[in-house]
C-alpha cells in the first residue's frame, strides 16, 4: 500500500493554528460532550501508522517534537544544521525530499506544521489525507494554516469524529 | 425571545467564501452520502424564523438576494442609493443599524455576507450564532470570510449535520 502524506492539525474556525505569539492554549473544546460521536479520536492509533514527521524550523524551535522520538522528524530549515537523534534538517526542497522518502517502504508521513511548511505541500498538490479539529473559537488574528494563492483541491470527506464541541473532519483527494 | 443576528454561509476549507471571480459553483458536496446525518439542513426552515437580511453591496449587485422578497433586506452601501421594494440601502453604520431593529419586535436577523460586511459585525462581537457549512474543497484562493485583526471569540456548537460531504456546523457564543 502506498505510504500517504496526512496533514493533521488543529485549527480555528477562522483558519488559525496558533495565535499571534505561537501559543495554543485555545486549542481546547466548549465543554460540553452532548454532541460527541461514539467514535473517539485516537492520536496513539494514528501515530501507530506514522513513521515520518515532517515540521517547520519553528515547531522545531518551540520544542513541541519530543512525542516523536520513535519517529523520523524532517525538519526543514533555510541554514545548515546537524542532525542528531531522530532529528533530519532539510535545506534543499521539503516536498521533493518527503516525496523521495515516500517511495521508500514504510509507514504514512505525518505533515505536522506550521502553516509555511503546509504551503509547499498544497501548492504541490502531494497532501494525501487531511484531518483537522476544528476549534469552537474564533481567533480574530494569529498564524493561518492555507496561505493564500494556491490551487483548487477538491476533497472528499472520509469521517467526521466530534468531541467537547471540536469537530474532527478528515479529507483525502476527490 | 430576543432577536438574534444569525451569519449564515458556506465557505471552504481553507475559509474563502467566493472564488477570486466572486462565483460559487464549487460551493458543492463531494457526491456521496454514505456519511450523511439523519437531521437535514432545512434552509426553508431557516428562513421562516428570519425577517430581515443584512448583505454588503457587492452581493446585491450580484442580484443574489432576490429569494427574500418577503423579508427587509438591508443593503451596507458606501454611497446614497434610494430605497427600493424590500430594500433599505444603509449608508450609515449597518452594526448600529442592525442593533436599533434588534431591539424592535420581530424575528431573527440573517446576517448574509460577504466577507467585508461580517467582518464589522464580528469585531463589533454582537454575531448570536454561526452557522457555517463546510464544503470539501481547498479553494487555494478567493473572498475570505474572515478578515484580520479580530477579537477571539469563544462559541460552542450546538449541533451539526453532514450532508454530501458538506459539514455544517452550528455555533452560538459561550
Amino acid at each position: 500500500m502506498k505510504r500517504k502524506i496526512i496533514l493533521n492539525l488543529a485549527m480555528s474556525i477562522d483558519g488559525y493554528i496558533a495565535d499571534e505569539n505561537g501559543g495554543y492554549d485555545w486549542i481546547v473544546g466548549d465543554g460540553s460532550n452532548h454532541l460527541d460521536t461514539i467514535q473517539k479520536w485516537d492520536f496513539n492509533k494514528f501515530l501507530e501508522n506514522v513513521d515520518v514527521v515532517v515540521a517547520g524550523k519553528n515547531c522545531y524551535d518551540q520544542n513541541i517534537l519530543g512525542e516523536y522520538k520513535d519517529k523520523k522528524v524532517l525538519v526543514a530549515t533555510s541554514k545548515e544544521m546537524e542532525d542528531h537523534d531522530n532529528y533530519r534538517f532539510i535545506k534543499d526542497d521539503i516536498v521533493q525530499t518527503v516525496l523521495e522518502e515516500r517511495k521508500l517502504p514504510g509507514k504514512d508521513i505525518y505533515l505536522f506544521g506550521g502553516g509555511k511548511l503546509v504551503d509547499h505541500f498544497m501548492k504541490a498538490d502531494v497532501v494525501d489525507e487531511i484531518i483537522i479539529g476544528i476549534i469552537p473559537t474564533i481567533l480574530g488574528k494569529g498564524i493561518p494554516l492555507f496561505l493564500n494563492n494556491g490551487q483548487e483541491i477538491k476533497l472528499k470527506m472520509d469521517e467526521y469524529i466530534f468531541e467537547n464541541g471540536i469537530a474532527i473532519l478528515k479529507y483525502s483527494k476527490r
